[in-house]
């Protein structure tokens, strides 16, 4: 009888990469990316990704060998030792080399590695040192920053090939005339080399440090075919229509910029690139080249929101802003959809390369009231296509919590886009890839009635206040509907008496700082909006809190600040 | 190192089954399908299907064995016998169990076999006995016919069981009170059943029997992985948004409605389903429910444009019309979109389970002169974002054709939708699956510089006059460019001096009856427009041309009468 499965003409592993000379075919006249003065279209795009496979092939970097286009059947089963694979790291803001290297490093049979940039430089060591990077490439203006980085190499150490990418719209020291450079490189390579396609869609193709919010950053690594399907699933569940302009107000070395980069090519879109932003460079950059898509955590909501006038300029047609990272909070999401941004809401990891879960919207959300319509749209939500399942469980029996909205439970996902594991970390994959067939995200939640799921907060920033679980994203999202209050965290203080209590910090608007409210008014204005054991006991204010690259507030410094505090003096009354 | 592969938590089978479930939480109460006052909701059609899944596997019909939701990672790789793998064939036209039993019966862990139901008894007995059918599901209407193909069932032959699906909206003579009807069945079932999920996602799903234009028909089988592929590449190629409302003129029974079925599921539209269409019922379908989409072949574009003024309504807005099948001639297109249709053009074999080409449209081309558009829209352009290659070979040596547009070879694929399989043909599948990695499609066209692949026709369509090759498509294409045409069809007639003629089959617009031209008028007509070797010597006029239950011209009955026409008597000038 029959027996069927993988053939030779349906098994050829699938990968992103594949999107790029299908779009350099349909749309190679049109603009793929525009920097500054700078604009090509698909057909340069395309031509010069495979000039830098091409080059890193003749370097030596990568295998080189060319795979034959269609592998045996047996190739989609391989698993694959990553002994040998090479890494190319990055070093760079989003500028068009950034762009580039998503396609020509794994083109090349490289793997990808893209460097946060505001990582120090003793981090930053430890991570090339880690993935044993063969090259780096780094944007003219981090040169000194790599400097310091390869300093720090123990004299023993093999260190890293460097590459520059220069950038003629910056004032940089000049390179010697030796060093290389990627233009230089490039001009090297064949435009029509034959690109190393994978061996099986299993293979690795990016690796990225977890931002380190938390201990040891951790090597997340993604194969082709979980980035294949991540890209397809962002493009369905965001509704990315053909041809959007998408502008990189989230950093393409963040999770590869939720795996964009690969999605605006599918879609053939135009790329508008920027080597950084505020509120004034957004709008300007949206009304220009009249951007329809962007992505970003709330702070950039936020930074739109509170933009002054001076920077704010009519949008030209409702813009899609797509945000995950944190819940946003209602107030931030009331002033950027009053300003004609339509706000979609998801959630992923850099363990799942982009967004698993989003908050589906329902059209007659639409006829709710605004807070109502806030409340729903900060849930995290239901799982993308591609995805299989996700849950919210218990932790000690491993069971589904009850559809209540209320019991807590860690976020578990299991579906086509997880991650491959963790770089020579067996023991932490192993906790987070379990048997169970389970990816458990380390982030606490509650599964509603109607199957959307909501993170309350990740397991460390939950607060347990005498015996009681308190969500710290609860009570922010409170905090932020307070008048004065331009950005809120709260983090657990110890006490001697409640185990923790929650420490809110805040800072303030710029028309609040005039008049800035009292600690005791502030706590005064949280117990008439929440339950008393949620109310912060402490109140401090910052000109501005600590924050990765992403935007992300870097909880772990304010939580050693509350430490440090100590024990609050214990209450004379419970 | 690492040994990096599927683990536990990424290796879950991929499969469209999963979309109904995610469609059922986020539009559980919008409307899934519309049939005359018949309307369901994602929450009703989901329980349905589960309820139709949880009985078929109490009726012993498919394995029911609840395999764990989380599979062993080697599950990924399997290669599965087919001896177990129960079919469950289906005759019915577009009506809501149809719908239903796209998910209720693989739910099941059964393989779903629609069966074209303008097929004669003696070749539905044949696929019946081919697939050893445990169940027949049949349409009240086609009762009749199926005992007409059970009678045709040799003494010793198994049986299947027959499930009548009534239709409250037909007259059709009682059933017998024993009788199991679909309902009934459904009652049965469990709508909370724990659907049985494919082992691997190289399980097979569907078993699709072609056409049989050709010689005998084949079963195409096809698994969960490349049907997942298919959906959401179709999805993402013609740009479906959030919520269409999609009229069901493609018959499911044809490759699975190009995997529409799923596909409206991922996207929570509307299935607004039809037993039987003319131009007047679409157009006040359209009309009733705001139709967005709709698929079917150039004939069904044809009915619209030349439908009578009584039977027309306008249009609500643009409504979106994917065409494949055949190449739509350009005065067809014409007519369509002045009415406000968007036509877009795609190429796929039920070997590919949908449209696995499809021709992109670049927005410069909108700019051009209607004639140049229509030629360009004709062609059946690249590849689909998860197909891996297509390219157009010469037969004798395996190697690309010239990309100019004339060199003619043989359409080839590569990528995750072809087929697993013909059923029981080892010999067909050799043929089809090579071991060069790709699949032979049998449609004979040219590559065009710019990439996009053009079909001439299909091998066995291909006119050799005097050792030209020739396109019987081209011809019709000109053809209907002719005021009194309604259809062409263009074949070879033998001929003694030349090997073949071509030889024209045409029906007229019905304005043209009164004063129908002649042969000798229609072949002067052609020589203004074609060169000399490409004009029909012949020319048949038909009240209608004969055609599959899909709209295609069936062209082998016509070549049978060409055929007996015998040799046109000889030029006495060439």
């Amino acid at each position: 009888m029959d027996r069927f499965g993988p053939n030779a003409a349906n098994s050829c592993p699938v990968t992103p990469l594949g999107f790029l000379e299908r779009t350099a075919t349909v749309y190679g006249d049109c603009p793929s990316l525009v920097y500054n003065r700078t604009v090509f279209t698909w057909s340069q795009t395309h031509r010069r990704c495979l000039r830098l496979a091409s080059a890193l092939s003749s370097l030596g970097i990568s295998p080189g060998d060319v795979v034959p286009l269609q592998p045996p059947p047996v190739s989609i089963l391989g698993s694959v030792s990553l002994k040998s694979d090479p890494f190319v790291s990055v070093l760079a803001p989003n500028v068009p080399a950034m762009y580039e290297m998503h396609f020509g490093v794994p083109m090349s049979g490289a793997v990808l590695n893209t460097v946060n940039l505001r990582l120090d430089a003793r981090t930053i060591s430890i991570l090339l040192r880690h993935s044993a990077s063969k090259l780096v490439f780094v944007d003219v203006l981090s040169r000194p920053l790599l400097d310091d980085v390869l300093r720090l190499f123990p004299a023993s150490a093999e260190r890293p090939r460097v590459v520059t990418i220069e950038d003629p719209y910056e004032d940089a020291p000049p390179l010697q005339s030796s060093a290389l450079t990627y233009e230089k490189l490039l001009e090297t390579g064949d435009p029509e080399f034959r690109w190393v396609r994978p061996r099986s869609e299993w293979d690795p193709m990016v690796l990225n440090y977890t931002s380190g919010t938390t201990s040891a950053p951790k090597g997340v690594v993604h194969c082709h075919r979980g980035l294949f399907f991540i890209t397809i699933d962002s493009l369905i569940d965001w509704s990315v229509p053909r041809r959007p302009t998408y502008l990189w107000t989230l950093p393409m070395f963040h999770a590869n910029g939720w795996s964009y980069p690969w999605g605006i090519a599918a879609a053939g879109g135009v790329n508008v690139c920027l080597r950084r932003f505020d509120a004034a460079a957004v709008y300007a950059a949206i009304e220009t080249h009249r951007v329809t898509h962007m992505c970003g955590a709330p702070v950039v909501l936020n930074m739109l929101a509170n933009a002054p006038d001076s920077a704010r300029r009519p949008l030209h047609g409702p813009v899609q802003v797509l945000t995950a990272g944190a819940p946003p909070p209602a107030a931030v999401l009331h002033r950027t959809e009053a300003l004609g941004f339509s706000v979609s809401h998801g959630y992923g990891l850099t363990e799942t390369a982009g967004l698993a879960v989003s908050c589906a919207w329902k059209g007659q959300w639409d006829r709710l009231p605004a807070s109502e319509r806030a409340r729903l749209k900060a849930r995290q939500g239901v799982r993308c296509l591609a995805m299989a399942a996700v849950d919210v469980i218990d932790g000690a029996t491993g069971e589904s919590v009850k559809r209540d909205g209320n019991t807590m439970g860690e976020i578990v996902l299991r579906g086509a886009c997880v991650m491959l594991g963790y770089l020579k970390d067996p023991e932490a994959t192993a906790k987070a890839v379990r048997a169970d067939g389970w990816f458990y995200t380390g982030d606490v939640g509650v599964m509603h009635a109607d199957g959307y799921v909501e993170i309350k907060d990740r397991s460390k920033d939950v607060i347990i206040s005498g015996g009681e679980n308190l969500s710290s994203v609860e009570v922010e999202s409170i905090l932020y509907g307070h008048p004065a209050v331009n950005e809120a965290a709260v983090v657990a203080r110890p006490d001697d008496f409640w185990g923790e209590t929650p420490c809110a910090f805040l800072s303030l608007k710029d028309e609040a700082s005039a008049a800035p409210p009292a600690e005791s008014e502030v706590i005064a204005w949280c117990r008439e909006r929440m339950p008393h054991y949620m109310v912060p006991k402490t109140v401090v204010f910052r000109p501005e809190l600590p924050k990765t690259s992403t935007g992300k507030i870097q909880k772990y410094v304010l939580r050693e600040i509350a430490k440090k505090m100590g024990s609050a003096a214990r209450p004379s009354h419970m």
